[in-house]
């Protein structure tokens, strides 16, 4: 029976060049270099830290990011948290509205274990959910109300919903009110604080405590002190950086930890070439670009499209010497957190030789 | 220790109502009956037909798709071969340029071990490859070349290549040419009849055998019988369908298999609900359509933007009710491959009660 274990993941060691492609690699120098740029920047502006695991789903590099100083971190499915209580992260605010009585009956039990939790909700149909799945239980569970910056997606949308889900919450035995949370778009700065200033205001009125106030998103991590009210900042993304992140003006193309290393398996036409790294390798995320990402040793080329298992790239347009079949590239992926969760393991090299393979451990934790 | 085990999957006999969201489920009827059209179809024109795994990833489905008639399967990966040959699988496709010592030395060991199988080529430098890893092999390997007829990917561009390629094969020791491959765009029956007619009288003019002419395409799959060169057709998506083969006219509604179990999880606003199927979820592939599925209990709404862990659905020009936090619809996805590859397990259901849950096994197969 073939399983993963007998794949040929590189041992500790072994030059790149030798690594089964498609396959994410991930620059240990310039991780470590991301990790501790974000870290300096937001202690720096008197905030906590809490990097959102989606992007990386490893544990091990959570525990990077908590030695460099993070607080606790962020998930946003019920069944990542699981992996990482498991992997002895004691201080997880998952920002997701949870519902339903299997789903809580699961909260319950990893609130019990886990020595800080929180949850966001938006509705009084979420936290109806949870004032009763927490009615009796020991230890209560702490709660943010989760407000809309401007992103267009979950939220309530003015301060007086948001003061009216707090007041539902400290009238549940189980619940406890701890503060606000928001993803706003970039450039949001401005919006966050009004919306954060003026609610605090109005439950400060009502004698209710509000002591976390938690903005986030990596476009704007550099601007976090723009938010002089916000307690903490979250950001997944700045760990690996993507191509996203350089045209956000966030990082430089030497900041980027993470490739997808490929090989031209087809030269079917003089301008074009054939990857193996498609849609299962790459994802189709476009993120307002109009290809499938760049290609560091082919400037000008472009990946013009994708199928499951190929990507098509132009070489009209490209510069210096075309590659045979054979050849090995590496591809910046426009967004690295959905390249991350199709891959069972990763790669990590310093100076192109790897240094380890880590599990995607919360790869596939879909609830 | 959570383990993926101990996710809640349900046992045989659940309700839809009670499985945990977002889950793709499978109707038992729609799949067997897209099983059998298809193959009464293809067997009509007297061809072969091999389902290609690409969009299920599931040994137990190939077996159903066996047991209707298929004379065996197809697939993109040598890693996705051996997951299908461990299942017990005897006559496999290859339709991949296979490159490199590590894989090579991997499909050499397939090879001895799969009755029947056949891998593809479009250049030199991949032949070369494999005539050096099976120079000493008892059993040679047999290899179509991939023609290109349009869809702009891989394959040689005349028939002119293609007998180079063939003769390059024939005079390899541990080679055998088999035939011809090719997979063609949407509509492309006449240039693949073209293509194959005119190679296939030329390797004749030089006394080489061309057992083999495989077409494909779940687009173009009723229109197999317009190509009466090819021997064989290789299809997909056909097994569950989804949103582009409805717009493709090769189904409809009542004959797609998958959905995707959603939830809505926000109501933020009158005309904005939010549901808990991301781009981890559905993926980003929008295969020319201008949102990111459609949602049964839900005509005229608008699945306009997703994120990773969330989708935003646009409820202004929805006709009937709309839904309260907590409903759950189903999502039928713009293209079902790419869901498949995103989940560990998938459920089936006859009549809205769970069937049973089958492990995506070749998913995260990715050399």
């Amino acid at each position: 029976m073939t399983t993963f274990d007998d794949f040929p993941w590189p041992a500790p060691g072994t030059a790149l060049a030798d690594v089964m492609t498609p396959m994410p690699i991930i620059d240990e120098a310039r991780l470590a270099a991301n990790i501790a740029r974000a870290q300096r920047y937001i202690s720096a502006q008197g905030k906590a830290f809490r990097p959102h695991i989606k992007t990386h789903k490893i544990p091990a590099i959570a525990k990077q990011q908590i030695a460099a100083g993070a607080v606790g971190i962020n998930c946003q499915k019920l069944t990542e948290a699981e992996v990482f209580a498991d992997a002895g992260f004691d201080d997880i605010l998952i920002t997701y509205n949870l519902l339903g009585a299997a789903r809580l009956a699961r909260l319950r039990r990893l609130n019990a274990r886990v020595a800080q939790l929180r949850v966001v909700a938006d509705s009084a149909v979420t936290v109806a959910g949870l004032a009763d799945a927490f009615a009796d239980a020991d230890k209560p569970l702490a709660i943010l109300v989760e407000c809309e910056t401007g992103a267009g997606r979950c939220g309530v949308q003015t301060p007086e919903q948001a003061v009216q889900l707090a007041k539902q919450i400290e009238q549940a035995s189980g619940l406890r009110f701890d503060g606000l949370m928001t993803y706003p778009p970039a450039g949001g700065a401005q919006a966050v604080e009004a919306f954060f200033a003026t609610t605090m205001a109005q439950l400060s009125a009502l004698g209710i405590d509000c002591p976390v106030r938690s903005n986030g998103g990596s476009p704007d991590l550099f601007n976090a002190g723009a938010v002089p009210s916000a307690t903490e900042h979250r950001s997944g993304t700045y760990v690996y950086n993507d191509r996203s992140m350089v045209r956000a003006g966030e990082c430089t193309a030497d900041d980027l930890a993470m490739h997808v290393l490929a090989t031209v398996v087809s030269r079917p036409t003089t301008t074009r070439a054939v990857l193996d790294a498609g849609s299962k390798a790459l994802t189709s995320d476009l993120l307002g670009f109009a290809d499938h990402g760049e290609i560091v040793e082919l400037p000008g080329a472009r990946i013009t499209s994708l199928s499951e298992e190929h990507a098509v790239v132009d070489l009209s347009a490209c510069d210096g010497p075309l590659p045979e079949v054979g050849a090995r590239v590496r591809v910046i992926p426009n967004h690295t957190c959905v390249v991350s969760n199709l891959f069972d393991r990763i790669v990590f090299h310093e100076n192109d030789t790897v240094t380890r393979v880590e599990t995607v451990a919360a790869r596939g934790t879909v609830w």
